[in-house]
């Protein structure tokens, strides 16, 4: 029964959602994922977030671009926490993906991460963080994480010539 | 039965949407208003899209600000044309409210109209040109409305003192 | 005599608006399509406008970039609905061409799409929902369209690997 | 026999315009003005541009604000130079007019000012800059203009206390 | 013990992440909130970050606005959620307080809300979905919550005359 | 001696630039070009600033991206109109060369045309109109290049296939 | 002979500037103040920036708003460091006096702080960093408000009531 | 012992910050250079730079992108000028990393160059400008390049053809 859902409005989201993917794999993190696109699908988007708690679900992460919807709309049939993913859009860069994610109105959060890339993967990094207040393993796992990742930072110095 | 609905995200939008009621009374159209919050009754919102065209309604012209997703999601609910009223909103003044909603992915269209009061006013023209295609009484109020208001503007001139 | 007029300010605005006749065509719509630039020729803009009702178009479809005037001063002529293309520009990327196009002042509105190729297909999708409010043959066309579009997002899932 | 022809979309721009028209007449020339609505009058418009020379105007200004049409259908009939004042709008504070005016695609130009109360002082003074050049006495009243305005400057430093 | 702190870069900030806190209490979560100014207190913040989990804290909401440090640097110095609010400012009305906040590079996420009320009512009530993840009162604050708001829109729905 | 002056901050801003200059030459205009850089060249802007008129100078055009201080600097040094092209810029595509040419403060104008090459094209055609004024020889050259203009959108209709 | 330049294009800029000029006092450097537009005062700035190291000066502050020209002029006719406040303009709020004057080319630097009051208070105290690199005085003026400012800082947590 | 360190969040800014490398070698100025990670190396950034002072430096160059807390936070921990260079970024182009960096609150001052390459470049020289007011080598360096710079640029209209 994973413990994260990866979802998102479209296939061509995936390069960038991969990455979420990658990290929660590395957090040793269990998930699914999945294509609900909130406008083409919108059925399909109520009967999984309505559902995903009782599922086992604890974090969902919905990645979306342009009039991104998806991860407000999720975030408004549950009550486990959604990461909103803003997508780097074609024409906007993903200023329009962004403030369709965290502009959302008082009652319904959606905790939003950074445009494209970065975004993906820090999604993949809050989830762990949340899940590790109640999760040793996971915890433990952000500790060795996050070391490693301040040793990479020192060591790439050297890179400087 | 009326010809038109007119929703909003919530009660403060009313100030602006009233505008839109006031046009389709003018233009001789029939209509119903609600408060549907898109994240707060997302049930009721696709229940009330799903039946909107059996339930006689043409068109349906929706008012939202920030991340103003009823538009959107109606319009992933319906077959009918969906207009959207982007809200002039606190922080961002209506920017995040019109790219939530005009930048809608292919599949799914908006019609989006201006931001805050001239556009509140403008759906209400709008449906009522939609309507006129097929309704020759509303064609008749629309060409007279037309008239009057060239007269008004080439007659406001003389206030240039 | 199509039902439908694609018209944009340029050749250049083809590869975009090209996508728009092809959803009419795939929707039953019959349509022609036109260069008519609002600054180059204005005159020809004015005539087209003028004779568009009167010629059984039902609805216009224009695409322009940056300041773009087409889709406006189109609608300035005409009482039937006037649906705006922003094109995807050199250096503000739409930006410019989706705020002068959807910014309508009060009393002459054009239903605004998204900016570039996703506001392309879907200012067809929003025609043919126009046209089908009166054409049940269109509706039924829609409906197919929006089960196949459906269910091509459904089975998407499965190229996630 | 006027110089110069300030007009404007509505007379909410009257405020903004009449700093136009001070400057006009403190640099001694000779306008007129008008109330022509791009969207409500658009006849109006293409009669007054095109019978603009042969009236004898020499320079345009005009002044809207929003998906600001006006300059541009302007300056789309007439030969004679067009200087497009961007009205600071409700929402967007003037940015959607000033892209809507200064965007212009090859082959029209309009020459766009500030946004506001600066750019109507300016488009006074532009309009005398482009006249002075056949017109001595309004190239003598320029150079007085600048001296007084270089004075009143350097003797404002004495207000700083 | 406290569950949660709510932290601001001033005073000033307070009246809009008073909501927080009042949100806090209506959920049932205990919290501190303190001034950390991440540029006139950096050591602190340095030694409130670091030994916030070991406090027994859950979640850090943290409020900033302009170039907003103070959220990303918290982050960066522990491993426990950290949800952003962005603080409307002065001239830019929060876009540089939104994108210092959610603009973190790969790594260190910060769990962005809305700018201004509207997120800092959504920080509450995400830092609630958090904890409710393994604090089955808090979960059950929240259906209540949840109820009475959708309750709430639903009646409101008799203020439209 | 030269008409117009066609002056630029840097080589880098020639091939935008060598656009104004194409169109001087087709409407008959004679020009001098000059790379004038306002921060490494302050003293030669304005000794030519100064002089221009005086060398029978009708009309400068100023290309110039990013902090672009040019247009405004030649503009406060003569009375002869200056037209001001922004150079679509590196990192944000022309908005900073576009707002720091156009929001020129009361008192000196700088007659802005579009960000780029429309806006180069643009320049010399706006140089045109204001000679045409008292050069009945550049006036009969707009007159064609204006009906060819026009003749060409018309004819290119053709190519929509 | 001041140590310091406080400059700015207009007396409308001075209640921002004061505050420059109220912590230059407090962290015991003297200054002297002028109001110099670069627009209407050209000549008068080149000697100013000229004459400004010979007369003593170790830095320049200036404010400017709009198409913001004054600091990087001056930077242009000087080698010591120019300090430029972008002041809160009008229609933009300072996003056009930022970009105006952080964006200069290569070759010419201007150091930027925020837009208003808090870049102007913090203007003053930049130039006091500089200047404390070769002032022990200085030096402990800025130790000296750097612990009471972070005093002040953590005191004010007492408020949050 | 180096008069100048120049920072930078990741070696992914090196190509950028390469530059304000060369520009401090060809001005005759000392330098070190590291990465520092504001968010994955918090305590090495506080040491860094509560270490500077006393290490001789007299001004640290900071470059970074996106939510660019590195300049503040060094900023926050030492009394020498730190210059901010932001990074253009992926989605955003830099005005992220610009409004992160040079909206400072009042306090603690960063001063801010340009986006990427013409930014790295003004940051070597405005780091030259400071130290040239008690380094008289620097000063005579400085004002060889300032006239080889603009002997550059009036060079360069040759290659206009």
């Amino acid at each position: 029964m994973p413990q994260v859902a990866v979802v998102m409005g479209s296939t061509s989201d995936w390069p960038a959602m991969q990455k979420t993917t990658l990290l929660l794999d590395e957090l040793g993190i269990t998930f699914e994922k999945h294509v609900i696109s909130a406008h083409r699908m919108p059925e399909q988007l109520q009967t999984f977030a309505q559902t995903a708690q009782k599922n086992g679900l604890q974090v969902i992460i919905a990645g979306a671009g342009g009039a991104a919807h998806l991860p407000g709309m999720i975030a408004a049939n549950t009550l486990i926490p959604v990461i909103g993913v803003p997508m780097q859009s074609h024409a906007l860069n993903g200023l329009d993906s962004l403030l369709s994610i965290v502009q959302m109105p008082a009652g319904i959060p959606v905790a939003t991460v950074a445009i494209g890339d970065a975004g993906a993967k820090n999604a993949g990094i809050l989830a762990a963080q949340i899940i590790a207040l109640h999760d040793e393993g996971v915890r433990q796992n952000l500790v060795s994480f996050r070391k490693q990742q301040t040793k990479k930072s020192i060591d790439s110095e050297a890179e400087l010539v």
